[in-house]
């Protein structure tokens, strides 16, 4: 059928012009005469693209030097465990709860130490950012964790919490490189890749460097003790190389976009066009708080379940794909991540208003 | 230049064959209209690859039922931690040590309980392996533990050891489907797929069902959990997709090429004529002890530093790559993996028998 329009939450659309290099170069990369996912990770070709891999993404998100940038395995969940296992120093951690990834986080933490929810949205099916402003901290807390952006729910903090001094821990998988974010204001942010940034099976780790140390809980395995991939450059053992060579081009092409600042416009531009359709139909509508909605992920529902199959239906045959909200809300979710044009939201639009017409409630 | 032959010991060779189909489908995967990197993994196209790749393994291996099949994330090192935090009930746990990564899986398992070296060759460089037809193994073991293939050392156990029934536990990364294994003689076979099979970033692990058990150590990662995994069918997060996508393909081109046994016959007429030559050669010498030899990895050097620097700058330029050795050994290795043809082997040989020539000792 050719492309399509690929709203799916994660793994998620990427940019066309990265697929057609990595085609192009599958059996021959840069005139090595081999493909990226031959090469021995210890090769000069992958120094190179891993080394360029992480200078575009210091440039992009303007990583200050005394912060790691790590490429790792295992997905956001082995760093659920990597999180206190590496920084529970004290034993106690703060977690605000908006969704089932921060819950699952959290719970993953009450394996080594406490784990504290000074938050939760979970009351109104975590629709909204709960008021962080003043939230009780613990005072031995090590550090206060929060999803930043809520795939499932289509929330996003539009204001970071108050920590109260204490260090903050942002799993940012969802909004990664979506807009600019000050990277000193956190401790520790990271992000599975396979969202906003590549493939699947690469997470990105971006930690001050003084929380890196040797001195991790028992028991922790070497693959999730920070300093181990720090001391190694990420290279302690064979990395997700292929996936991380994905990385480069997006970064490579974000850049060429204009970095975070043009995609924060274009992704807000993009985003308006669906949440300004949502806000005037009379069928749609969407499920979340105006003030927390994320740019990246919009859940709306017609309010009657056989409606939201039967548009889910159509607009699959039509070319729309992967709308289908998460079993936990129900009805749709359009995920516009950065690789997503502008003309795949506002032909959705044009689809859901005949949809609309057709279907007048 | 083309395509050189690359005798990279990991990430390695892959089929060419698998290699052009991947770079076809990389825009349009099977009429979806997206790439594999960019569909959902809960999606029904990425369930019928990922069912495929199990059952196509399942068969090339004959797995029986009883043993699981997972694809997991985070390497073999991420297993020498997971093995014991699930499988030391008793706290003890019998290693032989072949080589580095025996000895790195060897010192991990010590973070959990009372890891045991019952064997080693470490006297004489790893250059062979050693009797393990009567060890101490010890009465409490939980399992015995190999490293069937060592990469860096080009050692293969011929005969397995007797471990006086006491589970047996191997890493076969490198000799992942290089020939027919009896599965029904181990309890957990694991082993990189960035060797034989794929991709970096794809762990395979097989493991016999009652070894899978919600008694763990402590503290073990809800991701190290191999129930975690059993229950969730490898998709308990998501998975390093486009890595199994790249494995499924690799096994359905050992199925095309007549299995394991059609594979065993290849692989060891192509390491014939590289070890005919090495046993031959006034030059060059293979450093491992010919019964314990591997069919995958060949080390080899000529005795004088200078003469190996030589000969592998001229190799490169002559299109036959990766053949530096192991900076623990030194001198050459030839990785000739499933997907290294013979002609490869064939005409390495033949230059190496003109810089033998040009180079008479």
């Amino acid at each position: 059928m050719g492309r399509v329009y690929n709203f799916s939450a994660g793994p998620a659309v990427l940019p066309e012009d990265v697929l057609k290099e990595a085609a192009a170069e599958m059996l021959d990369y840069n005139g090595t005469g081999i493909s990226v996912m031959e090469m021995s990770h210890r090769s000069r070709a992958f120094e190179t693209i891993i080394h360029e891999a992480e200078a575009d993404l210091r440039e992009l998100m303007n990583i200050p030097d005394n912060y790691k940038v790590l490429f790792l395995q295992g997905g956001a969940h082995l760093q659920f465990s990597a999180i206190p296992q590496n920084l529970m120093k004290h034993g106690v951690a703060d977690y605000i709860i908006t969704g089932q990834w921060a819950k699952k986080a959290f719970k993953e933490a009450g394996k080594y130490g406490k784990a504290v929810a000074v938050a939760s949205s979970e009351d109104k099916t975590f629709s909204y950012i709960p008021d962080c402003s003043d939230l009780p901290i613990d005072d031995d807390a090590d550090y206060v964790y929060i999803c930043e952006n809520n795939t499932i729910y289509g929330t996003k903090y539009k204001t970071l919490p108050n920590t109260k001094g204490k260090t903050l821990v942002a799993d940012v998988s969802s909004c990664f490189l979506s807009e600019p974010m000050d990277v000193t204001k956190y401790g520790l942010i990271y992000g599975g890749a396979q969202k906003n940034i590549g493939p699947a099976g690469v997470v990105i780790v971006i930690i001050r460097e003084d929380l890196v140390t040797e001195d991790v809980l028992p028991g922790t395995p070497t693959m999730c003790e920070y300093k181990t991939h720090v001391d190694n450059e990420s290279l302690y053992n064979t990395p997700p190389a292929y996936g991380i060579y994905i990385c480069g081009k997006v970064f490579k092409w974000l850049k060429k976009q204009g970095g975070l600042e043009a995609m924060k416009a274009h992704n807000e531009k993009k985003a308006k066009i669906l949440y300004d359709y949502l806000d005037e139909s009379r069928l749609f509508r969407g499920t979340v708080v105006k003030a927390d909605r994320s740019l990246m992920n919009v859940p709306f529902v017609t309010g009657d379940k056989e409606l939201d199959a039967l548009f889910i239906k159509e607009a699959t045959a039509a070319g729309f794909v992967e709308l289908k909200g998460h079993r936990s809300v129900g009805g749709m979710r359009a995920s516009i991540y950065n690789a997503m044009p502008m003309e795949g939201v506002q032909k959705l639009v044009d689809f859901m208003k005949k949809f609309e017409e057709a279907h007048q409630p």
